[in-house]
């Protein structure tokens, strides 16, 4: 965890007390159940919850020092609650094994993660529609190859990128409810020493789904789609980034990472303004994208489980979560207010003289009786005087002047064809399918 | 493309000729279409299904020849179309851009190798399904960290795979889904010069959905949320293959890969059957998983479009889809003929001299009334003597005859914490969950 | 292996011939010292290469014939070559195992793919080094953050990737140094059949070294660092193609990738001249690099061998080796001919009305002895002008019309400030460093 | 960075409190070296250094609350420095770019990083000797494919590990090599306000190259370098672990990680240690590889530099160079302390009741005039009943009461092909050739 790449709400879902509260949580719930069953007396439980309803203080100092001692990480959780609950305790853990509490905790955190970044994505989803409507009709040049192609609107730019993240959020939706599941099945997934119904019992108490099998531990498939998935989001946030880096450049420039008028008012270099927000995000792109290859390669555990996982959840569980979300906010806060500059689009739009018409110019031609070859000599002789000037001749002008177009198309058909209008009659169409 | 990791009707949809038809059916629904608006004479629609009806060759060798001097792969194989339809052909692909034949066709290529890889896991799990039934009650050690812990069931590890590819069948199906989808909307993604309805014609006629937003291509989220996918199946993959790695292992023999009588007899060394099928599924599903990476970098392209993702996509659409068919058929064909030595199991459960039960002697011990501690020290210093011993002295035998123990637990007693079928008394339990 | 992104040379060295080719030479090496140290009659390997120098055809057909039947690659190369040379040939491979020939002849071909790689890195150094050359005080603004900061020269430019190319040279020679061993060391390495000096033996013969230690196979490490240079390759090429996509971009247009005058022509549209040649080297660049990790995975094979390594580098070492050759050559190409306009370039510098420069004219204030606050005060209304015109005002002129600039620096001296060749004065140096 | 798997002394390189010192450094030898050259006051390094000769303080807590101003990392420490040293302090920095800083220093971090890794390589490198030497007659069986194949020897194992993990060191030497140069070169590598021998003298200092030629930022294909070979020795790491896990199996058990006679005497279950170390340094590997790629991804900065690089390396730059550090450091006590058990090698090695010497026999009875079929048939015959016994029957019992086969080999002749030693005549020319 890097910290400045943190926010604290998710951060705190990783942290030591979070952990064991979570601990305490499918313990209590289980020693309740096995109250129930009989295996153990009612009162174990009471007692555990009485003491948890004071709303206790997770000593981690404490419980360190109790497992610098045993050596065991859940034993020396189990020794301090016992401290503070007294006798009941003991009857915790019954017929459980550690990775039952660790597993099913990992499974709390990713799905308490994973409402997080669901918060996000609405957020940023939510910014991406408000920048779409506002620009449903900008004008701005559409670009293949980083060359000039045809116009497009600055709003069905946001129309794609709300499009992708809607996506994204299905696919995490899916995720989430993959990585959600309880495993309290004992050293094998036998259920030798606990009864299942502890295992729905525990389940149902912190909203997840029962492993249907596990092997003491759940199986790392699940995991290894969540963390494919965040990397997925995380080259969406790649893609927008990209294009608010490409927007920003010194020679486009139709866009730009907001800077409060201070930070304007500070440089004698007013031009050197620097998309460092979606650079930064391209970078914890590839890092989120990174952690998904270790993620497969936990799946293969040997037999019914190896510890090799552990120390690369250590890693991934936490940085992957908490960086995505610094992420998603931070790329919410790049959409949200994003500095749109429509005239320099327009400008931009222009620059080629109106070469962007050609296509269409050609099309009028043909459909107007012109051969083909004809058709693309007459665009091709005045596109490239165009083309020479750098920009400085008007396509249009020179073909209203061009004796053999002039009798093909009259200058209203001309401009006809120069019209930005005729690119977005659909717009309304796509953003119905986008947006609903 | 590696020739022995191919089956044959995979590497038929990749091939140029399955892509060429493709397009042809593209071009063909989509000039259908532009006939019912007027927008090109119905006689075109109609003179290409005409052709198409006489089932024609595809002549790949022809089309590359025009396109070694068009230098441009949809412009040959229309100019083959028209000079094989005639001139009606000349109304093909009217307002619409390569891309979208490219892109649509891609879908299609991904969609039915999907539909094969389903096919494959259906296969797969239905063996895997067979053994698990086979073998529901099969003893057999459990193992965490290669040591052997309790004892669970040989059908148990075969439910575990079950599970774990049904999970990975849900999973392709929804990579699917997203992957299916169809774009016919120009240069860049406005249907400037193409009505919308068409790309739902198309869509329609190959079972596809229409893009909501597209900009020249299909966007690449899509595409490496499917990689992604076949690479968590490949890592599922690997899991089963090194469990069967394992369990050949000369000095576990639990289980072999099938050989031949033939094969047996062939050999002076009789031992030397080596797993040589599930480690070439070990490597393969490494080949797998890698091309999730370059998948995900494909996602940020530059502004509408650029084409990088294209070279990657030459590379690991054919060779992630082929690999995994392959992979998968080869593990059905371990699964299904795996050979299982039960005896060997039981050889190998009871090696540790009856070590595995004494977790359950303990709690017996504990429940009769003997302090923690001194069951602790009473089943240990019986432990030991059997673990020194290598296996040929008695856990079970040695309690019986420890005075202290007796006194505390009957000879039935003990008996009863050695019993196998106290570990398999949820098997069923467990199949149900996992088999329904 | 995708077949247009293939060269011959490269591919002739992975296909079944040249491994062939390289099993005799092997076999042959070895039977001759096997002659020599009495194992075998000398007449043995004189027969071999009797009939080799008749440069017999390797009838890859035949072989794979035979494999069908036997199902082992090399057991059925030495029978066909028996079939060739006749009884003598019984004597070939004595001791020796599979893999003393597979490894030696991987680590061959991966040598000679080293060292096509090696002179295509030799034409592209030439290729930038021209380029360099002829362009070396040729001035073009800096950007970092793809804003515009400094001036430097396109020759510096090139420089960065001559540098950036002779690194990767250096680690090329490293890596082949690396990966060119030769292991004749029997079943698990410990030569119990066959005396060393038959591995030196080859390993002189055929230009390698011995590999101290095998065990059976050669270390993967070895290939692990291989193809991770590659993938370092791969990116630098990456980063030179970003640069050209970058420079050709509509709004920029500072290079373009070479087109005949016969492909101009032939366009209606004629700025649509799209970088797809780097475009396409930026896809390959991800391909090749994604080879690196299950290069590494495949480090920890079992014990003293498993063969799950093995599938992995029959797409790999090909996919690899032939991928890096074509891109170094297209590479080559892109740079040799690129289109570079200079007045562009200059007209880009000169973009933003000289605010390049401010940094220099705040400097010069301070040191004629204006207060650091006050020197940015004036420098900023100045600059601000400048940016709000986008362009038209320079801040030169600004600057001279200043009553209280004027008051510190004279015109001439304000002139010295924006001028150019200030910020080359150690291109030379710089050149001297990278060139020699 | 995760606490638990970190040592100290790497930590410490990873700092702020380091960072800000060699930040002191690099600004005083520059200020130093302007001092020569006349362009600020030779007071000023004076100042500097007689201040930085107190041993004060780094008050990263100041320069943090600085920076919450200033926005501006290296100014808030450029402002802390000032206030502590005073006016003189104000010549810092000129003519230098906020990267001339931080690069260079990234690249002393790295440096001493891979120092310290030299270091834990060296102590790994005399662990693995010593157990080389120790064990290096000690027979066990070799394995291929996890099946037993022919005898070696335990030292061979590790002198395979002593030659990989040297050929590991030789290319961390070249990889601190290459990362180890500064750049003091202005706002795009250009010098324009910095004297060339500036960028020397600080170079000097601190014991690094200067960059040839850099752009603002150091190269990146450098780190990539870097950080791919750390992903390889981390290859290597995973290779020997694995070799443990599979050597302290259950059924193998022929090595244990330590545990203390305590740890022993605690457990009632004394078969069931668990190989955690060298698991836990399984997935440790899996991250430190995890890394090379995002490095790899780096290269491509956009024009003179983007800034995308830096988040990555905030997590790549310590997360590698820690848990190598600490991955090693555990190694080196696994196999210092490694349990070896040569009984049960020797077991092992006998299970397969001498079938692991059947191909000798085979190559002596042909040697001895039977026909290669008739040899065969021979040896089969009896290696299938030993087979069969589960190898409670002898190889070389059956042989000598075999009829046919006595009539070619003595009783001596078959003793002997049963010898042990025969297979390690050649393991001091190993050793020789490895350890020198």
């Amino acid at each position: 965890m890097v910290p400045r790449y943190a926010r604290p709400e998710m951060t705190a879902i990783w942290e030591p007390e979070a952990k064991y509260r979570i601990w305490f949580e499918i313990e209590a719930h289980a020693t309740e159940k096995l109250g129930e069953l009989g295996v153990v007396p009612k009162s174990a439980a009471e007692a555990l919850w009485a003491w948890w309803n004071t709303n206790p203080t997770v000593d981690v100092d404490a419980i360190d020092a109790i497992e610098a001692v045993t050596k065991h990480d859940v034993i020396a959780f189990l020794t301090w609650v016992a401290e503070n609950v007294g006798d009941e305790a003991r009857f915790m853990h019954q017929g459980m094994t550690s990775s039952d509490v660790l597993d099913t905790t990992l499974a709390v955190q990713l799905a308490r993660s994973a409402d997080l970044l669901l918060q996000d994505l609405d957020l940023l989803l939510a910014a991406i529609k408000r920048r779409a409507e506002e620009h449903k009709y900008t004008p701005t040049i559409g670009r293949s190859h980083g060359i000039h192609a045809e116009p497009v609107t600055f709003g069905l730019k946001m129309a794609e990128a709300y499009a992708e993240f809607s996506r994204n959020r299905a696919r995490l939706v899916a995720a989430r409810e993959e990585i959600a599941t309880c495993a309290i099945s004992g050293a094998v997934g036998t259920f030798a020493n606990i009864d299942p119904s502890v295992e729905q019992h525990v389940a149902d108490a912190l909203g997840l789904k029962i492993e249907p099998v596990s092997t003491q531990v759940i199986p790392r498939d699940r995991h290894a789609m969540f963390f494919a998935t965040l990397g997925v989001i995380a080259s969406s946030i790649e893609r927008l980034s990209v294009e608010v880096r490409h927007l920003q450049r010194t020679e486009v420039l139709e866009a730009e990472e907001y800077f409060s008028p201070g930070q304007k008012g500070s440089s004698a270099m007013p031009h050197k303004r620097n998309p460092v927000l979606t650079e930064n995000l391209t970078g914890l792109a590839r890092m989120i994208r990174s952690y998904a290859l270790p993620a497969m390669e936990n799946v293969a555990l040997w037999h019914e489980r190896d510890i090799s996982h552990s120390s690369v959840e250590r890693y991934i569980g936490p940085d992957a979560c908490i960086t995505l979300d610094f992420a998603l906010g931070r790329l919410t806060n790049v959409v949200d207010k994003l500095l749109v500059y429509p005239e320099r689009m327009r400008k931009n739009l222009d620059k080629m003289g109106g070469l962007v018409h050609s296509q269409r110019v050609l099309l009028a031609l043909t459909q107007a009786g012109v051969s083909r070859e004809d058709a693309y000599r007459l665009v091709q002789r005045n596109a490239m005087k165009v083309w020479e000037s750098d920009g400085t001749l008007s396509l249009l002008e020179l073909l209203k002047a061009d004796e053999e177009v002039k009798a093909a198309l009259s200058d209203e058909q001309l401009e006809e064809k120069f019209d930005l209008d005729y690119h977005f009659k659909e717009v309304d169409t796509i953003f119905s399918r986008v947006f609903g």
